[in-house]
């Protein structure tokens, strides 16, 4: 490449801040690696968040202070998230999803990139505003959820274990009721893997009575760290009161009926009341 | 926005292109979504391609035929996955990561975004040339590695579970020997996960004697699916003889004294025997 133009300087600083989202780079990084005023790289940055911004495709913001700059993080617009939660919605009601005991198969929708993606996005947007060190789930099917909100976040991800690991050393155990399971199950949290935290996001896929996400808090409380919020794909209408006070979900459902192999779910109520 | 200039559409295009690797766009989408013509759209890829290309942030790949387009692939350069394969080994050599029994503490690793999107890149890199339908792993500590690699491939992730789960319908079970736990443990594979699909690639964070992935790859055969590759973060130096013939690793772990807290762990061939 002769010489470095602005449309190349825009291409890179696009694709490497949409890469990394929540992550603040100075402008020096990118004074340095082009070879080119401060200033340049400021009218250059000032033209992809024009063009992000107009396009829905997230925003860049600036920090100030020492260890400002600018930073890439995601905003799905309104219409958008609404959209693909009612699309969300259409797929989780087919019949065939329907197991025995009441239970929907979403493994399909929770594991492809495409979908992950967009649930990872609109959880991650939902708590922007919040401080936090970590994201928390348990395993399993909560991860591949939680992993991309911490993508989008910039923050790292701590999995809690329904059995004690030989690999995470010494673990801190609480035991925990499940709406689901309707037993008593232990839950592991491992002491290397929160060293330092103080704030966490807890983030699952599913939540029924609450129990699961209670029995997280719990874990946390032993390390006495704060939670800043709580957000699932898919929340069931009753039971009404959860365990836990106050939490995000991005569908609700409603009902199952097994004999008509019916599933009603809907739009949450964040995605709901507006119109 | 008044007009929409060049420089807007390459911001917005580089974008939309790195956020969803591996998925073919047309010209059409494009040029529609700008409402500029498709000689227009190309040229404006053609600085994106040539930009990221310079900068080893990955490439633009045109794909000829009816179901052609353009599409980004990461293609992360062999002196940045080297270097970032020699400081991991750095890291996981810290003497404090040593557990009882020999293990490693790498949940840090495995977890925290920064990380786990530069591995999910070189495992991605190292097989994109394959055509498979989806990736497999088994939980849990695969997940995260086997979710990047697939975002990263732009292909659906299929977890395998240790317990039968009913939010999976049907499974097939087989039994395994690993290494590590050297007893025989149980794995199952959702029939509904897999429907369809014919080619897989198998992801892990670490293979010791390969028990585990000779374990997914026996559950795949049961449904008549091919195998196109094996990629771990870490494999063991001994035993030399694994039960998978072949596979790709990132770093190998050559040995651990308990005694003297020493792990020894260095890049895997493929990045060592370059210069």
């Amino acid at each position: 490449m002769e010489k470095i133009k602005r449309n190349d300087r825009v291409a890179a600083i696009s694709k490497i801040l949409s890469s990394h989202p929540n992550r603040i780079f100075t402008l020096s990084h990118f004074s340095q690696m082009f070879n080119t005023a401060k200033s340049t790289i400021s009218e250059d940055i000032a033209i992809i968040k024009k063009a992000i911004n107009h396009f829905s495709l997230g925003d860049i913001e600036t920090v100030a202070g020492a260890a400002g700059g600018i930073r890439y993080q995601v905003s799905p617009s309104y219409d958008h998230s609404r959209e693909f939660v009612e699309d969300l919605c259409e797929k989780l009601s087919e019949s065939q999803r329907l197991l025995p005991g009441g239970f929907l198969y979403m493994n399909d929708i929770i594991h492809k990139p495409e979908t992950i993606r967009d649930i990872g996005q609109i959880l991650a947007s939902s708590f922007k505003d919040k401080e936090l060190d970590f994201i928390l789930t348990v395993e399993t099917k909560g991860i591949p959820v939680a992993l991309m909100t911490a993508h989008f976040l910039g923050c790292p991800l701590v999995v809690a274990r329904k059995k004690g690991n030989v690999t995470e050393g010494p673990n801190v155990s609480i035991n925990y009721a499940t709406a689901t399971s309707g037993r008593l199950e232990t839950m592991y949290l491992s002491k290397k893997a929160i060293e330092g935290y103080k704030r966490a996001l807890i983030i699952d896929d599913f939540m029924r009575g609450g129990g699961t996400a209670k029995g997280m808090q719990e874990l946390l409380k032993e390390f006495s760290i704060d939670i800043v919020g709580v957000g699932v794909v898919i929340a069931t209408s009753e039971p009404k009161a959860k365990l836990v006070d106050d939490y995000f979900s991005l569908v609700e459902l409603v009902s199952v009926d097994q004999e008509k192999k019916r599933i009603e779910i809907s739009p949450s109520r964040w995605f709901s009341n507006k119109i």
